[in-house]
């Protein structure tokens, strides 16, 4: 029941030409920043923008003509329904999604595109889970679950292989944690051909299972957390005791180096990563310490994030880098005043954004009035140049700093 | 004086192992939505995230001993800097670079962290020039050209040569045209390596200065673009040949076709392209049938764009998908209606982003009030039954359309 490097060295055969061989390759920027020697493995260039492939495919190639007649059904909103739903389209498998129906039609829509069947129902993932069990059964589909299934694992442990191809003396493999199935193949495959490779997981400190299930530990598991892909509540019984005998130790990490990593890998290594995907990059600036000096190899997962939220996560960065400022000045209530404002900032070389004139606060004096005010600024000291000039005018600015926890 | 294949074969002997030899990967999604076969050529890998860095350390190994010793100088606020920074300093030549004063911090410090000596001077990039001609000829400097050089040419040619090593049966090659250094040297690789490549030019329509010169137009040059490494006025002396010998046609990509592959390079291919970088998959955009069924390698030049600009462009790109809208209500000024609006809007599964009560337009009736809100939806079928439910219940909505400039 076990995955093998046998199993992994077959899959190798299974995906050539039909799994993207992504690029390995080092990342001087991230090697600056966290004093580690940094090499990234691309799994967001998948055609679907996930390492999902590989296991999906290698599942989906192991069964039997009359399996792949009957088709396949896997219960997923993320990354594990279009793997499934491309390759088995590939197969000629008819392949059926089971979705919840709060699923965004973004994420339906590229799953339909590859040619499978989706069903959207229930409010939740287990509504959906239970929905996608009664359909298997009544229609004799082969589950193709995410992680627990040694097909799925032995796919999954090609990346290291290839790794390892291209880096052969990496000291460190680090490896986001789900359910189990990505590091579980893994560390089967770069313990078999480096022995003296270590193996770090990661996992959100809000979905710490397979730190809990190692460690026979109670932290409490949920929570919105910007891995989803990651947020995993029970890990897999064949994961499970292949992490216990190869890994060396899961490293927690907390949202804000969960963010952190996505910006870094947008804004200094030009790729998109979302927060599982970011979450090995999140470890080395959680404890830099322990990668410091060394060849570690990230796998970069995915790549499937919002928009929306990436967006919001480079805006913050911005905030935090005093980039963009947003602040309040109390102002007498006569004209002229907003014009001598708006003046003075352009000559700074301040870029407007946003401007609020309030005159209906309680707090204001009844002559005066409120204004807010959001600007660009080049950098840090430019902000100090253009609050001292506010300064000097008579109108000193008071900064109104971002909230923190407003992104998720 | 011209590039030849053989000052770029010794290019890539030059380069070998100092500069990354970067993917060159197919891209489905890519090849899905324009209807070509596309490849992609990563040079926004790159350490310093452009290919400038190739043409750069070409010409600083091509220095004379005494020329290395008393050093070089460059006038950039762009990819050009960083690279010459970068290589100079790892060759051990002294830089100079000249940037005009107004360069955000963020370029002057990774300018400086690559070890440059950076001078800020002048308003604009012309005043920057006659700053950086006269540190140069007081100082006996070297001038490192962006592109009107032969040496930097014949490296910049080395993309080419590694696009065809693999991906040998190359229909096209489409390559962003700003002074001509980029498309003079890869011309000639290409046609070198594979004479029946068709090698297609692409500039922004603000900035059609190489078209204008092998055409004899007159098309007005200059503008604010999301494009603006390659918004040159004046094109290469030593470029203008070989783009007239080997360039099949030049195509011209408006603002929206820039900032719509931008966001395509983002959000399905996964990876950061500035805009100049997304000049060649703009022009698949702007004129599908000349590419339609062929083998096209893009090559995505830099991934230097501001975290700002793009969180703009991805945020202006949901707009236009009804994922992100701002409509106005037009709601009775009593107690109770925003609560009325607000429990319909959560119990619809829109999510709110923002809320303006405004009670002090002349428009509004006396005992009226107008509501601007702006939701999130799942996509363009949940608005139509978000403000079908809001109609139902005499609340109908006007939608407010976000402004299509604001961008730059």
């Amino acid at each position: 029941m076990n995955v093998t490097m046998a199993a992994i060295e077959a899959a190798r055969k299974t995906i050539a030409g039909q799994v993207m061989r992504t690029p390995m390759l080092p990342a001087p920027p991230l090697s600056a920043i966290t004093g580690a020697e940094v090499y990234v493995k691309y799994e967001n260039l998948q055609v679907t923008n996930s390492f999902k492939e590989r296991g999906a495919l290698v599942k989906l190639v192991s069964l039997s003509d009359s399996e792949k007649a009957r088709g396949v059904i896997a219960m997923s909103a993320g990354n594990h329904a279009q793997a499934v739903a491309l390759h088995a389209s590939r197969l000629g498998v008819p392949a059926t999604i089971v979705m919840p129906e709060t699923t965004p039609f973004v994420k339906v829509a590229a799953t339909r595109s590859h040619g499978a069947r989706v069903v959207l129902d229930g409010e939740t993932l287990s509504d959906a889970q239970a929905r996608a069990e009664a359909i298997q059964s009544a229609e004799g589909l082969t589950w193709v679950h995410p992680y627990d299934d040694p097909h799925v694992m032995a796919g999954q442990g090609t990346i290291a292989c290839e790794m390892l191809e291209d880096v052969p003396d990496l000291d460190m493999i680090v490896i986001p944690i789900g359910g189990g199935g990505l590091i579980g193949g893994n560390a089967v495959a770069a313990k078999t051909l480096r022995p003296g490779i270590e193996i770090v997981g990661v996992e959100a400190a809000l979905y710490p299972s397979m730190w809990n299930a190692i460690h026979g530990g109670s932290r409490p598991v949920g929570g919105p957390t910007l891995a989803e892909g990651i947020a995993v509540k029970i890990v897999g019984k064949s994961t499970l005791p292949v992490v216990r005998e190869h890994v060396r130790d899961i490293v927690l990490v907390g949202e804000s180096e969960l963010e952190r990593a996505v910006n870094l890998y947008l804004t200094r290594q030009k790729t998109i990563a979302e927060g599982a995907g970011a979450a090995g990059l999140a470890a080395l600036i959680a404890e830099p310490e322990r990668f410091r000096g060394r060849k570690v190899g990230l796998i970069l997962c995915g790549g499937n994030i919002d928009p929306r939220i990436l967006a919001s996560i480079m805006m913050r960065e911005l905030e935090r880098d005093d980039r963009i400022v947003s602040f309040r000045l109390t102002i007498p209530d006569r004209p002229g005043v907003l014009g001598l404002v708006a003046t003075l900032l352009g000559r700074m070389g301040a870029n407007i954004l946003e401007v609020e004139h309030r005159r209906m606060f309680l707090d204001t004096p009844a002559k005066g009035t409120k204004l807010d005010i959001t600007i660009e600024t080049r950098d840090r000291e430019h902000l100090r140049e253009i609050f001292a000039a506010l300064e000097a005018e008579g109108l000193p600015a008071t900064r109104i700093e971002a909230g923190d926890a407003d992104v998720l």
